[in-house]
């Protein structure tokens, strides 16, 4: 549902100093909060409301300890413009908007060295040192805003940051001579990146586990096999790691060519009975190439989205809503679940 | 000195079926073998004298488990060819000689699309499937070796392989903007590595934590820090890991700027201990590249050598001989310990 046509669901009021729901992570646990201090937008930064948002393995990952985040959690969302701090971005106020996700200085070296992305001081929407937008309210620098045209609507819109880093996997590699790719993992990620490699011009196949997911390669026309049905030749020029999980590094390894190339999606957070397994001799051994990638273009992903290049809605796993609380993050960590959307 | 110089000591007939001295590791613990039997060459192979070899951080870890070797340690020499088995290289025999390490099919698909080093059958003396030169007399094909010239004596020859290996990690870097590099690791292959780097268009430093091995950087003129008086800022474009140890890549992990390169050569026995605190999120965060990084060319570091463009006396830590035994091995693994030379 597009968020113009939701009615404000007990946002209470408008007016600075009122409260808000958010669903935090403090370190512990993650809890439905009913009387979170709306944001303040600093200077530059809009107010947003809220209207759609979604749920990553990140998310699951934070609330295991990864990044020792404390705050609301989430980082997609669609929501609309309530005000700008500020004279530069009228036009924004009112508009139904995506945003990437980092906060930068725009002084340090970084940023002055065409590195804005790793920012020194930077602030991530629900990742690093910044509240995110698993709440009525979230504030993002107006800067990071794209307005998302009438035609997307926010079921399509929230996926913008995932497909914008699939985007970005695809131009960190280099195609030559139409090379094996093997994408790794059957959640939401791979499925969206195996869409995007194999638009290059390379034989693409996905690797997954749930009967239900290839399923979706098959109706897509893409290969896919199932984890226990492939050999372990060392044959594929390419392996992209979409697991999130300390296997699937290791099981790239083993795929992978000599000499061939690695790239690496996963995160999560390090407890000692998932990574004592890991062998570094074969990145050696093979002369294996290991790229990580983070985060992409926002404004390219949601031109993708628009043209209807990809098929995001075969990725709703689940709809919720916030007022689900904690069991949304116990929905999106179970096993083969695809993306949960949640309305706030 | 000089293999032509070297009196024959104890090496029994020449004669087929004859024995000799190898110090040869069994899966528990390395051991000198007095009547090991003396290999034969297959078709195609040079059988070879050995004269001079010499020990590296591999034989070490092979010694630990690495790989699950089994056999004649070593995989640096010199050595005069005695005889080729076929009529291919009779130009050989007589002539002291170094060679590549790997033995390959020339069949499969590695070798036959340019990936020679990594052939799927292939042998590598003293490391994988074919025993190695810290014995009388070893076999390798005739067609890796490489004739020694008269200038290049047994001691400066002998670092051919190491050489070899850090002209590679050079040739596998991208050298743009006069980058900054950091090797890590004074040992025997940091110390050729800073020497190779410094010849790039780079600005190089070596991290390292062993005082009179900085001052070998020191009389070279090259820069240099103890791991214990660097901050950790990010700010490095390229970091290369000789160290051999697991930190290694964790130090290298924190010095790399975003989007920055990691070039790996460590490669050590994976126990519980020296793996459980690595932890992999800053190569996604950090857009890290990791390059794993091999064996290189023989022929152009045999001419590097004697062009005297690196200085590898310099790097000699002490000189044993076949008949030390097990304790070649506890002597390279002494911290701190440069290069062993063993005289066969």
């Amino acid at each position: 549902m597009k968020a113009a046509e939701s009615p404000q669901k007990g946002r209470g009021s408008t007016a600075a100093g009122a409260s808000m729901r958010a669903l935090r992570f403090d370190g512990t646990s993650p809890k439905l909060v009913k009387s979170q201090p709306r944001p303040e937008p600093a200077d530059g930064e809009a107010l947003i409301r809220t209207s759609c948002a979604a749920v990553s393995g990140i998310e699951v990952e934070l609330c295991r300890g990864l990044l020792d985040f404390q705050g609301t959690l989430g980082h997609e969302f669609v929501g609309i413009v309530e005000s700008v701090n500020g004279d530069e971005y009228p036009q924004l106020v009112g508009k139904r908007v995506v945003g990437s996700v980092a906060a930068v200085c725009g002084r340090c070296d970084m940023c002055q060295t065409g590195l804005r992305n790793h920012c020194r001081q930077r602030t991530v929407l629900g990742i690093i040192g910044r509240d995110g937008c698993l709440a009525d309210w979230l504030v993002l620098p107006a800067a990071n805003l794209q307005l998302v045209p009438d035609s997307v609507d926010d079921d399509h819109a929230v996926f913008v940051d995932l497909l914008a880093c699939a985007i970005q996997s695809a131009r960190q590699l280099t195609i030559e001579g139409k090379p094996y790719i093997t994408v790794l993992g059957d959640g939401p990620l791979g499925l969206l990146m195996v869409q995007v490699m194999s638009k290059l011009n390379a034989s693409v196949r996905l690797i997954g586990r749930y009967s239900e997911k290839l399923a979706v390669c098959e109706k897509w026309g893409v290969k896919h096999r199932h984890i226990d049905d492939i050999g372990r030749r060392a044959d594929q020029d390419i392996v992209v790691d979409c697991t999130g999980s300390p296997t699937g590094i290791e099981v790239a390894m083993q795929l992978v060519r000599p000499r061939g190339t690695i790239l690496v999606k996963s995160m999560y957070a390090n407890r000692d009975d998932r990574v004592a397994a890991i062998d570094y001799a074969p990145i050696v051994m093979k002369e294996i190439t290991l790229i990580g990638s983070r985060s992409g273009p926002i404004r390219e992903a949601l031109s993708t989205i628009d043209s209807g290049a990809v098929d995001v809605v075969s990725l709703i796993g689940k709809r919720m809503t916030l007022d689900d609380g904690p069991v949304i993050l116990q929905t999106a960590a179970q096993p083969g679940m695809l993306k949960v959307l949640v309305d706030v």
